[in-house]
């Protein structure tokens, strides 16, 4: 037996208790006389004390030589301590050693295991295993096992089966790329790791399994960046017999479980916006309702002067920034030119102080007199004290660059707090989505979503005004979650197909598997997924996903620890080639 | 709303409520004044009621038109049924339909959606969403869930993290051969899909995790055979600071908690067997002991007669079959002729029938006497009315084909009751497995498995008579599970890999990760495996584990339903040679 109790576990109660510890030497002080060491473990830290008096003049040389990391195990009895620590639960006692096993010795950390680590990011990526045993990484960890298991706790409750689906499957594009995984035993042919497991989720609500979830890996062979892995977890699910409203209401309760279980947050009924309503008000499908900066369209309040930026502009916008007014002219400068960087990409920004004593400053005086400018305060909600920053342009792009200043001011101003969650439905997304590169449509959410009722005969006409029944969860400014209720006869998936550039014969090889399973009794059905790897983060307060994944992949794609992915031996290559071979 | 209730919720106490159901059609009864349709949805059947009288005639008429498996929502009043049917829940009351919408034709199903259904394997594997209809896969399904629920439940309230592993990892062989994926990001490499997270949780541990658990799909691409599956889910687990004692309660317990919780059964303590004694008894390392039939060893009591055939064998072997006397001399040349199968592989069979007078008749009375027959009958323990069936030659192959006697004679006997549990453990496992092909000792259980204690200078002079700190939980004849202490050295890892034939830049390219993570204070651990979907059949009185995977692949790797893989197209053929190209 290793250990008779945990290293977070000593308390007063248990003084004159003899125990056996086991963990790893967090650090030691060495006064001669006295050895202090504290020994932690996943639980906690516990102090150890040898003393010239008390301990064996060997034992004390064991006790000198532990270095940091060493795995010990010890034996001794449970005392009062001296000056009490009451930053750690174990802080009213120590250990006074009796037996003293040095269980493995410890290369010197390159970094300190420690909270605030002196390692750099590659450095504690490199050596993940040493990276976990500190705090931030560790109780990371135990937080998303945590999320996952109320996640199957409330799904279970409510009745939904866990189903696990293949990995090994057919390809089915689902917008991004594949990755392929050839197979030794069909020559020639390969298997794709899914994107989702869209259709299989579709295909058990055929089945009549009626509820069902996953929480699984998924795949997508795309470039990396910041916060984005080639494996990702999803939280899938799907139900029968239901309308969108079903849907919102299960998952709602979902996230509101969560908020309540793991973040001890009562949040109330979740606010419903519609898709054109955030984009609007927010240039943005995935607003961070924690703070207003609502969006103010003020091309009416600023056509017909002389001001050509503005007559020509498609969209004039502006939002109220709180307490902007005390910008000095350099920090307003400041604020220019970021949003004149290439990564945001306005030409530049027009800005009206509002003054405390209710007049108006502007940077186009010239065109614009104090009433003009009251009525952008008016529109915008700025009050004395706000400054009102106008970006004009082409509306997609004037948008985007909105909804961006709009959340670098609110970063600026401490806007987001990560202690408050303010969930939000967005509907009603369009069903189709223009591609401006190669003015082809393609679904925005995927080809199964079912439009609007009444509102397929739009598709030949007005395809980009076709509604869709898709939804997406937001918190914090994050889309967490997204669905739809699908579409689920036969008929109206070969319409959607056609309309996405298939050929008939291109659908019925993709997809013929999913179509001929809606001729046999396919029942209305709908779904959402959650990225598990945001939710975690998200509802653990952070802004990125990398604490919550035990071993993440670096920007290229290779393992932060293994450097996977590794070169394949040449008889595997061969044989590789070989398969391709006979395919070409 | 779809629906008020679900199929298998209404009862007596619902009658005169207004419900509203869907459904699937099971089956109609037009008895042209009235029609009865059987509706089902997962969790249950209930009987709607149209009849002249009550129901319109355009209703009638749309009844009428109902087929099998048609998706229909209705709107009814609950009554009492005339002809109750005690054999279903809802048996009691039908339902008088007010309202009657078709949600989804369906055509005719190929083949009847019961239990007993007249459709054959390929069939309903080629239509699985319909197979998964029938109450025998939906439940089976079902309760694959309950079962992984039930596993996380008892591993979270022990202290264990979920913590996923990645997918795409770097090759490790692990003894079958890898699935790979190409990288599009590094061309020429590759990833390869986990034969088992085996490598990251030890790393876990090293990274203090000290509690890890897992149920997560694993990969092997192996020739298919029944019941075996290209992607295999596993429950894996791991643990710091443990003896082998503390790993065999934990799973011991979760075993017994499965047991309680899904079958309602209490089993007492595992027992535990040795493997050499597993061996010797039972000729297998995975005994059903759920009946005796235990093996005898018969050498000293078959030698220095004049039976050529024992003496020159290395083994004689006998079991007593219980009331085996009555099997006719036809029956029992049936025998002989079942352990003469090439897939058995005996070149023969002797037997001794035990008459009910206590006097014996043996195929060998020319060699051997009552007085020899009775020592066979000691040995074996063979009572009155029993038979002795003995086989002889080299001691593996005679064990093996005995083992498979055993086996059969008890399937024909009826002693291997899907509804009794016996659990066992076998432990004290060799460390290395002789490959009589190649000659070459390879790892029995895997590399990282630590020797007994002072064996490990064994390994230079007697390397088969190594034992290893590695056990099996073993199921009613089916290994469910198994694990080993771990190496937590370097020193000790790099012997164990040189033993098995890795030249020391092998070692450090392949396995280096892991060695060096040694260096940095890695904790004594251990852990253990079960195979999730054996375990599941075994606890759902199954043999295959078929109907518990909801889209199983066939023997050619195919997807049963999807008929995956799929042929990639010309383009992705193109980049994937490119890719190999630029490597060789």
């Amino acid at each position: 037996m290793y250990r008779s109790h945990s290293c977070g576990e000593l308390r007063a109660s248990h003084i004159n208790n003899e125990v056996t510890l086991s963990g790893w030497v967090q650090k030691s002080r060495d006064k001669g006389f006295m050895i202090w060491v504290d020994l932690r473990d996943r639980y906690g830290i516990t102090q150890l004390i040898f003393d010239e008096e008390r301990t064996p003049k060997e034992m004390m040389e064991k006790a000198k030589s532990l270095g940091r990391e060493f795995v010990v195990q010890v034996t001794g009895t449970v005392i009062e301590r001296e000056s009490k620590n009451a930053k750690i639960a174990t802080g009213d006692v120590e250990v006074l050693v009796s037996k003293l096993e040095i269980l493995n010795q410890a290369k010197l950390p390159p970094f300190t295991i420690e909270d605030e680590t002196d390692g750099g990011e590659d450095i504690r990526m490199k050596y993940r295993y040493l990276d976990i045993r500190r705090n931030p990484v560790k109780d990371s960890l135990i937080f998303r096992s945590k999320v996952s298991m109320e996640v199957r706790k409330y799904l279970t409750d409510k009745g939904f089966i866990d189903v696990e689906t293949p990995y090994l499957i057919k390809s089915t594009p689902e917008g991004a790329r594949d990755f392929v995984v050839p197979s030794r035993m069909n020559s020639g042919q390969f298997y794709a790791l899914p994107q989702s497991p869209q259709t299989f989720k579709q295909l058990l609500m055929v089945g009549g399994m009626d509820k069902y979830f996953q929480i699984v890996k998924c795949f997508r062979d795309e470039d990396l960046r910041a916060d984005r892995q080639p494996e990702f977890t999803q939280i899938d699910c799907e139900m029968a017999f239901v309308e969108q409203e079903d849907i919102l209401e299960i998952f709602e309760g979902l996230t509101r479980h969560l908020l309540k279980e793991v973040n001890n947050v009562e949040v109330d009924k979740f606010p419903r916006m519609l898709y054109d309503d955030a984009m609007r008000l927010y240039g943005n499908d995935k607003p961070d309702i924690r703070f207003g900066m609502e969006f103010g369209e003020l091309n009416a309040a600023t056509q017909h002067k002389d001001f050509g930026v503005f007559n020509s502009a498609e969209l004039v916008v502006g939002i109220a920034v709180p307490g902007g007014n005390a910008y000095t002219r350099k920090e307003i400068d400041n604020i220019i030119k970021w949003v004149k960087r290439p990564q945001v990409g306005a030409l530049g920004m027009i800005y009206a102080r509002v003054n405390e004593d209710g007049t108006f400053k502007s940077s186009v005086d010239k065109f614009y007199d104090q009433e003009d400018l009251a009525k952008w305060a008016e529109i915008t909600g700025a009050k004395p004290g706000d400054l009102v920053c106008v970006l004009s342009g082409d509306t997609n792009k004037v948008r985007a660059q909105m909804s961006a200043l709009r959340m670098e001011l609110a970063e600026r101003l401490g806007l987001r707090d990560p202690k408050v969650f303010a969930p939000l439905w967005v509907i009603d997304f369009p069903l189709l989505e223009l591609d401006e590169e190669t003015g082809h449509y393609h679904a925005m959410h995927h080809p199964f979503t079912s439009p609007k009722p009444g509102q397929l005969e739009l598709l030949d006409t007005n395809p980009g005004d076709v509604k869709a029944n898709a939804y997406d969860l937001v918190l914090n400014g994050n889309e967490i979650g997204g669905g739809s209720i699908r579409i689920h006869d036969k008929e109206t998936q070969a319409i959607m197909f056609k309309h996405l550039g298939f050929t008939e014969q291109e659908a019925k090889e993709q997809f013929g598997f999913l179509m001929d399973a809606f001729e046999y009794g396919a029942p209305p059905h709908g779904g959402l997924a959650f990225g598990l790897d945001r939710l975690v983060a998200i509802l653990g307060g952070q802004e990125t996903i990398r604490d919550f994944i035990a071993f993440p992949k670096n920007n290229s794609g290779r393992d932060v620890m293994i450097d996977a992915p590794a070169v394949l031996d040449n008889t595997q290559l061969k044989e590789l080639s070989l398969q391709l071979a006979i395919e070409e």
